[in-house]
């Protein structure tokens, strides 16, 4: 399989993609029509033959895809065979909802370690895991190759914390805090939640349509 | 103020420029140029100049932006002046989470009722408030006028849930479900929160990035 510079737009979709076709699976459909895989996801068909040609096509005339090759190929492409060590930073509500969340680790982001500054969270057990002093976090992440972060910190902390996570040596942040993060080095990859937008966008979207 | 049609994209950001605005405010800067604004965005000037001019333009040449001003303006666009009586349906963890998340409320998303189905949960309080049997929600959301519905279920439960809500006449939905809801009724507005797929985009983008 040859694999061409993919464009942000299929990037962005294929986690979509994914979604289908493993509910697909666990339904136990083994072949889809790009017609049919076109109805259920609500994009055409056309563009769904365009996207997968990126990564040499995988369908087959009169055929369709194969349901499981398709599945396990986009995993692939999506880096989800690989494990992520992850710690969560921020052990307020939201920070713990995700450390309770196994299906995170299910797609390789495992969570090793859980850090907060409020002296009543510290020592508390999450699923396991002893939520830590945000002193520790520098020699934690050494220690046990921490891959990712999870920042659930208000966004007065977040930004010293997040320059902090970066000298640490982090590859990626995935951002809870409603603020947009600017690091000291581009190459840590960083990957917004904006609760309120999305809330905000629901608001406009149900005043217009009153 | 004349409101004209208002394309997708521009209000897409407009929660980012209510979020950067409510930063400004806070820190209590009472104007701004649109340069600046730029520079602290990340988007062009002009980008910024044209998204505003859709409002009407609220900068005078020379002097900028003033500041609470815009904020409230752009508020009052994004409906967040009023008030949306919310239900959580699903009051595990990210459910329990979100609702202790006082900043929704502030946004004018009152909670006012949880529902879940595990008997565990039950009777159970958070900041004040009783989770209720999943069969009570028709009738609460009749009797309290509710707008809106914050569904955090498991995929397998959503669908039907989210059927319900829409016969017993909500007009919004924020979807935490990773499943794209197809409601009988296209009226019925839909925001998505797709934890997962946010994930993947993220474990992407690292395995490119490394």
């Amino acid at each position: 399989m040859i694999q061409k510079k993919i464009s942000t737009a299929v990037i962005k979709r294929l986690p979509k993609y994914y979604r289908y076709l493993g509910d697909l699976l666990e339904n136990d459909v083994v072949r889809i029509s790009s017609k049919e895989l076109s109805n259920r996801m609500g994009v055409t068909a056309s563009q769904i033959r365009q996207d997968l040609n990126n990564f040499g096509g995988f369908g087959q005339q009169g055929y369709g895809y194969n349901v499981e090759y398709l599945y396990n190929a986009i995993g692939k492409i999506l880096g989800l065979e690989n494990k992520y060590n992850t710690i969560i930073v921020g052990a307020g509500n939201l920070g713990q909802a995700l450390a309770n969340y196994t299906n995170f680790d299910k797609r390789g982001f495992e969570v090793k370690g859980l850090f907060d500054v409020n002296p009543r969270l510290i020592g508390i057990t999450v699923r396991g895991i002893e939520i830590k002093d945000l002193d520790e976090m520098g020699s934690f992440i050494k220690e046990n190759s921490i891959d990712l972060a999870i920042l659930t910190l208000p966004k007065q902390k977040a930004p010293k914390v997040a320059n902090d996570l970066v000298s640490y040596g982090i590859k990626g942040i995935w951002n809870f805090a409603p603020i947009d993060l600017k690091l000291s080095n581009k190459n840590v990859i960083v990957e917004n939640v904006h609760l309120l937008d999305s809330l905000m966008t629901l608001s406009y979207n149900i005043k217009e349509r009153i």
